[in-house]
This record gives structure tokens, C-alpha cells and sequence, in this order.
């Protein structure tokens, strides 16, 4: 592939817009799609403030729209939205998809793009995990803090020559990026961080430190990380070594204290992302004849939690 | 035994101070052991609102006491001090033991007797539990709300006649009291509706009625009632039966909202009965090869949330 590729950005926030910015800084064809910012972005543009150095997008340098109906086709679609709003994607991605487009599932959690592939049988789907620090600070604002580095791999037996492009491209932007050898152990792998971590931290209310600090808090989230392991290895092709539980551990206590995902979410009264990050784990746990216990009574605490401010939320 | 007992309440609290009343009340003798409370009942009296009649006890009728080494020597003496107060029995009770003093310990969970029968290995022992619904509302000033039935057995293999006399004088003040066949399994009956209903409502802020209303946290509920349930038909002379978990189910649904012991201790900032009515019952049952993997996880939490507000705590 010689060409360009064209990107379409699906969820310009946190995660979206520092991988697009970083996209489009260095030269890409990128068109963002925006919710709640958009207009301020067309009349103010588009801040990535970011520990690699900042960047700036005007209104006339950023292809900003709120509808994928205006947007061009697409030759690769990354999807960055929460999980939580994966029932929009039916009606969000059909105008971008010409018959090659690829779309790259950059989210947390289990079976994202099985659900993609039953209603886009023959579009290549790829997935990525991304280990981020970064925030939306403001409307058209981004912070990234810290990180950044990008897993991909293909999810269907779609050629793989687009995805090379895609990491030849993130890697010429700047961007940390690694084609991964099987998407569902990596997945798998990032679930025993945010299993623990990001149920916890909305449960006791509390923060990743905390949590490792106190010897009562700590066996939950060791006892958590060893059902993940043992669900994870009963998976096909799937292997996650003894010593990871303890190394995930270790790298956790010696982190700057963060506030994880669904913390923040919690607090803004968000929807959390459950179903991809618990109940999908759960099942596949299930389906191997292995009863996640601890992992069921912390999904079902976030189901409670979720419910007493479900009527508030802004979806 | 013709003769009347003399009764030491230790703790006159919502529950010492309900059931001392009204054995006073009906005229026995009875000592009441005060803590904060002591110097305003000795200056304003001692006063029980109850559903089933008022009772008040001015300062000359009341045998108000701030320590066990000025009350006389008790023929029955009634600990109902919370679980969390048990490492001060050690220093309270002699002072009040005759030879054949019954001590009968009116608590919550499991291992209480255990316990004092190590240091008073000839005192005749037995076991209570109190289904009460009654509340301090402030000094000297008990608010009984509705229910009260008693169910005493002993503990060790004293003579049982001295607890009969108790159940006769219960039973003439106006108390509904039972003998029990087997104190273990009254505790592990118990333990059914506090071990989920007293951790959860901490753990989710939340009322009984809640719980049962959400469906997710009502899984969870069943769920740790089942745990109990087994672990309490791995000891020995313990059989609960395998309806007791619905009706247990069915009949909490049925009761008023209601705000558990431990939601109460939590509100304010009190220590909470993790030990007897978690720890004991999870060492016990792994004593039987059986994990109460979620009571475990739990227990956890509450030791984390006690933990994030002990620094300010009263004991």
C-alpha cells in the first residue's frame, strides 16, 4: 500500500482524539467524529496537550463532524468510544465502510468484535488495546498524561496487509504500537488489571493506591487477578503465566496513584462499562465450566451502583 | 430455685437496656451497667419507649452502675455489649462472678462463649440471641420498635436449671424466649440474615428493602446465604434446611426497610462486628475444608471501609 489511507476517528475523547491528533500531526488523512464538542471544535478547533508536546488544531486544519452521513468513506475505522455506546455502532458505521474499510476496535473488555462481526460478516475487524493516560480536561481538550502504547491485531482471517499500514502509521505519528500474536489473550491479559482495579475502585469508592495499600483490599484484588488467570487460561489459545498475577501486583503498587476508567465514570454518573469488561468474562468463564465468584459478586455490586444513578445518566 | 436471681446487665444499651427493663420492670433484681450514659441516668433516670407499654426508672429506682467493681455479685449476668467490646469482658466480669454465676452472652455471631470459656473455664456459660428491633435515641433513652423474642441455650454442660429460672423470669416480664436444642445452630441460623444483610448494606450504603428490590444485589444475597448455609451443615449438630434460604428471602422482603446493626455502627463511624459474625464463621467453615469465597471477599471490603475511617473512631 502506497497510498494514504483515509482514518475515521468513531469517539474524538480521551482515547479517539489523542490517537487521531497524533495521526493527523504527522501528516495522515484523519476525519473526527465529535458528539457533545462538536460545535466548539469548529469554532475554537482542537487542544491535545500532551507530555510528548502539545498540539493544536484550528477549525480549518481539523476535519471535525457530529455525523458519520457527512463523513467520507473510510479506509480504516477506529472505533474509541466507551463501550457503554456500542448499540450506536448499527447505525454509526455503515456510511464510512467501503468493501475493504477496516474497523479497529480500540476498547476494553471481551467480545466487542464478535458483536461487530454478527451484523458486518465480511468487513476485516481488527482490535487494539491501548495503554493510555489521558483525559479530557474541557470541550475540545484533551490531556494526555502519560503512555500510550498501542497492541493491535486482526480479529477475522482478513488480509493483514492494511493493519501493517495502520502500525507503520502510528508508528511514523510517534506512537508506541505492537502486532500482537493472539487479540484474545491480550485481551485477556488487560482484563487482569481492569477486573480488579477498575470494579474496586468504584466499589470501596477508593483509588489504585489505597487498594494495594491495605492488606484486606489487596487479597480481593489478588484473588480477583487469580480468577481472571484461571478463566483466561480454560480460553483457546489463550496462556497466562503464574508469575503475571504477582508482576501486575508489583507494577500497580509502583504506579502514580490513578483514578481508573470506571472510577471517573462512576463519579460522573456515566454508565460503566459492565457487560464488556465483567459479564463477558464471565460467560466465557462459564462456558469453560469455571464459576467466577468474586469476579460475579463485583459485577453484580456495579449493577447495584449503576441502578441507584441510572435515572441521572446522560447517555 | 425459690429464691429471686440477681441480674448484671453489662452493656445497657438498645438491646441490655430493652431486656433489663423489663425484667426490672417486672420486678426483679437488676443491675445495670452503664458506660457514657451513666452520669445522666444517675441525675434524669433511665427511660424505654416501647410498642408494647413505657417504661421509666427514676435515678432511686434504677441500679445504675459506670463499674463492675462497685455492683454486687450477680447469679446471672447479661452481656450485651456489641462483639467489638469483647476484649474488655476479661477486665468487667469478675468482679461480678460467684461460684456458680450463669453468664449469658446475648450476641451476635459465632465464638463469643468459645472465648470466654478459655479464661472462665468453670463458669457456667450460655448463649443468646435477641430478634429486636429497638434503638438508642439518646442518653439513657431506649426507643423499643417493634419484636423482641429471645432464644437462650447453654453453652457448656453446667446444670440447666439456673437458665430455666432465667426463661421463667423472662417469660414473666412480658418477654417471648425460647429454649434452643443446639446454641450452634441458632447462631448459624442467624448468621444467615447477617452475614448478608448486615455486610451489604454497608458495603452499597444501602436499606434491606433495596437489596431485595434490586435484582442484582438480591443474587448476591442468596448467594452468601447459600455459602452460610453450607458452611453451617459442615458442623457438627448443625442442619439447616435447604427452604430456609427462600423463606429467609421471602420473609425479609416482607419486612419494613430497615437499617442493620452494622449499616448504623458504619453511619457512625463505631467499629464494626467483622470478627465474630465474618472471621469466625469463615475459619470455621474452612476448618470443614469449605471457602466462603464470597462472605470472604465481603469481610475484605468491610475491613477496608472500617479501615478508611478507624483514625476517628470511639471505642
Amino acid at each position: 500500500m502506497k497510498n494514504k489511507l483515509k482514518y475515521g476517528i468513531i469517539g474524538s475523547g480521551a482515547l479517539g482524539g489523542y490517537y487521531g491528533a497524533m495521526l493527523a500531526h504527522s501528516g495522515e488523512d484523519v476525519y473526527f467524529l465529535f458528539n457533545k464538542d462538536y460545535n466548539y471544535v469548529k469554532e475554537n478547533g482542537f487542544r491535545v496537550d500532551s507530555c510528548r508536546g502539545d498540539m493544536f488544531f484550528s477549525p480549518n486544519e481539523i476535519n471535525a463532524y457530529n455525523s458519520t452521513s457527512e463523513m467520507p468513506q473510510c479506509d480504516v475505522v477506529i472505533v474509541a468510544l466507551k463501550t457503554t455506546n456500542n448499540h450506536l455502532l448499527k447505525n454509526i458505521l455503515p456510511p464510512l465502510l467501503h468493501s475493504s474499510t477496516l474497523v479497529l476496535m480500540i476498547q476494553n473488555g471481551l467480545g466487542v468484535e464478535e458483536d461487530l462481526a454478527q451484523y458486518l460478516p465480511n468487513t476485516p475487524i481488527a482490535g487494539g488495546l491501548a495503554f493510555l493516560c489521558s483525559n479530557k480536561v474541557g470541550a475540545g481538550h484533551i490531556n494526555h498524561l502519560d503512555y500510550g502504547k498501542l497492541s493491535l491485531a486482526m480479529y477475522n482471517d482478513s488480509p493483514h496487509n492494511i493493519l501493517d499500514k495502520v502500525i507503520e502509521d502510528f508508528r511514523n505519528s510517534g506512537v508506541t504500537v505492537e502486532s500482537m500474536a493472539s487479540l484474545a489473550e491480550a485481551r485477556w491479559r488487560k482484563l487482569m488489571w481492569n477486573i480488579p482495579y477498575n470494579g474496586m475502585s468504584v466499589a470501596l469508592c477508593t483509588t489504585t493506591d489505597s487498594l494495594m495499600n491495605n492488606p484486606s483490599s489487596r487479597e480481593i484484588i489478588r484473588d480477583l487477578m487469580l480468577e481472571v488467570r484461571e478463566a483466561a487460561n480454560a480460553q483457546e489459545g489463550v496462556f497466562i503465566e503464574e508469575e503475571a498475577v504477582e508482576n501486575l501486583l508489583y507494577a500497580t503498587e509502583n504506579m502514580t496513584p490513578y483514578l481508573p476508567s470506571m472510577r471517573l465514570d462512576f463519579d460522573a454518573k456515566r454508565p460503566m462499562e459492565i457487560e464488556y469488561i465483567y459479564s463477558r468474562a464471565i460467560a466465557k468463564a462459564k462456558a469453560q465450566g469455571i464459576s467466577m465468584s468474586k469476579t460475579t459478586m463485583l459485577r453484580d455490586m456495579l449493577q447495584f451502583i449503576e441502578s441507584t444513578y441510572r435515572d441521572n445518566t446522560i447517555i
